[in-house]
């Protein structure tokens, strides 16, 4: 059983915690700010009962909760540690200052991993002594509730820690992906844009509103995606399979996405989709429907798991 | 109670059939393959069975079923009906040519919708007496599981039908959404277009497998795209709500897709990506996969049914 550390305990720290611990790893937790890991504790043990409330882990509460504990030092938290994954802040001086911090920490094999969403492993790990262990690791809000897990390696990086990262966080029953090349975005926030960009053109354009086209997703398109990616969606959509699809809907496909230029989104378009979706949820409602949210991907999760069982 | 009437009985004619029927309307069907309509009843009575396993109809299958009957002509079938869905073959000709026989056909105040997914309005409708009656209501396949109608007038349709046509798709269940100018593949299509296109790229670049792309999505954004669309994931995604999000990443989303430029799919990446889907999923297990998903939508559905119930 890998030893784990999780490097900054906000919002996506503690929920890396509770994903190590469930699988029954050993997690030591360390943040910058002096009482955040011992306080991230008590979060840890509300959002654990609430898995339990939606049955997404099997053991009591407090037993996942017991393998979790605060460091008073990076060192202390790295000490004897197998995997860092690290949750600071979005900028490239804290870090580069925190992977040189860590490299110097962490025993030669460990592999320090980070949850950026936009900063390349090569940006922070140049330079490193150790940057054939430096990976990007990106989840999504909540990890331990949505189990993708982008790996994104820099170019130096060792196939053994891509393959360990890998191999990791499909036994503690995340869905790792490998992004191959360094791109801006990884992935799964390219394909997320470009249906924005598409999205806010056509309101902006005024050919639907904003409610009207969260619809065409949440009680359309997004039923599949929920199970199956865009392309076994189209996969199945024709009886040939993928290149029957092609040949029917590419050429129209492409001329249609072809033709289009984006615009930045400006002050008008912006209070424009502001003003709807206020209209739809009141910003007082904000905190209460992130809960909502939440509660009903937990449910989800519950349910897709149960389908899983069934096949 | 609106009689309805369905024109072409092939699975989404069909579907239709199940939607109007099981809200309580009669349905006469018409297909212009001679024992087309007679047989689509046993195939209805299959599919209500299994939608009353799944709990999507509370009575019983025979009771759905004895509101849907076969007309020997379109004229029978067309007979005092209320609304119209039309579900021919995707070809001009025969849509003005069924158009031309339905606007001849139907009562004045009938309405006569079109589940086409690439013909506006405008070009099957034109030059006929009731071209103020005509509409598209494209559904998403198959429409008596998937709740989304994108209803898209033309410019002549008359504003009293493009609401008759919206209360009746509310009133029996599905989620009609308003298209409100002509535009190639409506609002659904060109948001999967623009996915589409980005993931087709970025395989074709090799930066990620087709498997690991369908993994961003179905264990990713996909999950909160099934009960929320993407406005409101955004909405959700920055504590100030949409204004929030835009001034963090939407500099950075629109540089990223902005300097992308696509191309058609050619013949090696078409073949790439049914290789790497024939990996994943023989072609012999297609109709077994299709079944697979549809059971998955209905699941998905009561699921989502439970969860509004719970609120």
């Amino acid at each position: 059983m890998e030893k784990i550390a999780i490097i900054g305990t906000g919002l996506i720290g503690r929920a890396w915690a509770m994903v190590f611990a469930r699988a029954g790893h050993t997690v030591k937790m360390w943040d910058n700010e002096p009482d955040a890991a011992t306080q991230a504790l008590t979060l840890i043990e509300q959002a654990l009962r609430e898995q339990k409330r939606f049955g997404l882990i099997a053991e009591e509460p407090q037993t996942v909760r017991a393998r979790i504990t605060a460091a008073a030092t990076l060192k202390e938290a790295l000490f004897e540690a197998d995997y860092v994954q690290e949750n600071t802040a979005e900028r490239i001086d804290i870090k580069k200052q925190v992977y040189a911090q860590m490299d110097a920490a962490a025993k030669p094999e460990c592999i320090l991993a980070s949850s950026t969403s936009t900063i390349p492993a090569s940006v922070f790990s140049e330079g490193l002594a150790g940057r054939h262990r430096c990976i990007v690791a990106h989840p999504v809000n909540p990890p331990h509730v949505v189990p993708v897990v982008e790996l994104s390696p820099a170019p130096w990086t060792a196939p053994d820690v891509v393959a360990r990262s890998r191999a990791l966080h499909e036994k503690v029953g995340q869905v790792p992906i490998l992004v191959k090349k360094e791109i801006e975005g990884f992935i799964l926030n390219r394909l997320q844009a470009a249906l924005l960009m598409e999205a806010w053109r056509l309101v902006k354009e005024d050919y639907c509103s904003v409610e009207d086209l969260d619809k065409t997703i949440k009680d359309g398109l997004g039923l599949r995606w929920s199970f199956m990616g865009p392309f076994e969606t189209i996969d199945l959509n024709a009886p040939g399979g993928i290149t029957d699809y092609a040949g029917r809907y590419g050429g129209a496909m492409y001329d249609s996405m072809n033709s289009v230029r984006y615009e930045p989104w400006d002050a008008a378009l912006i209070g424009k989709i502001e003003a709807e979706r206020r209209k739809v949820m009141p910003q007082e409602q904000h905190a209460e429907r992130e809960a909502w949210r939440d509660r009903r991907l937990m449910a989800l999760i519950a349910h897709k798991r149960g389908m899983a069982d069934r096949e």
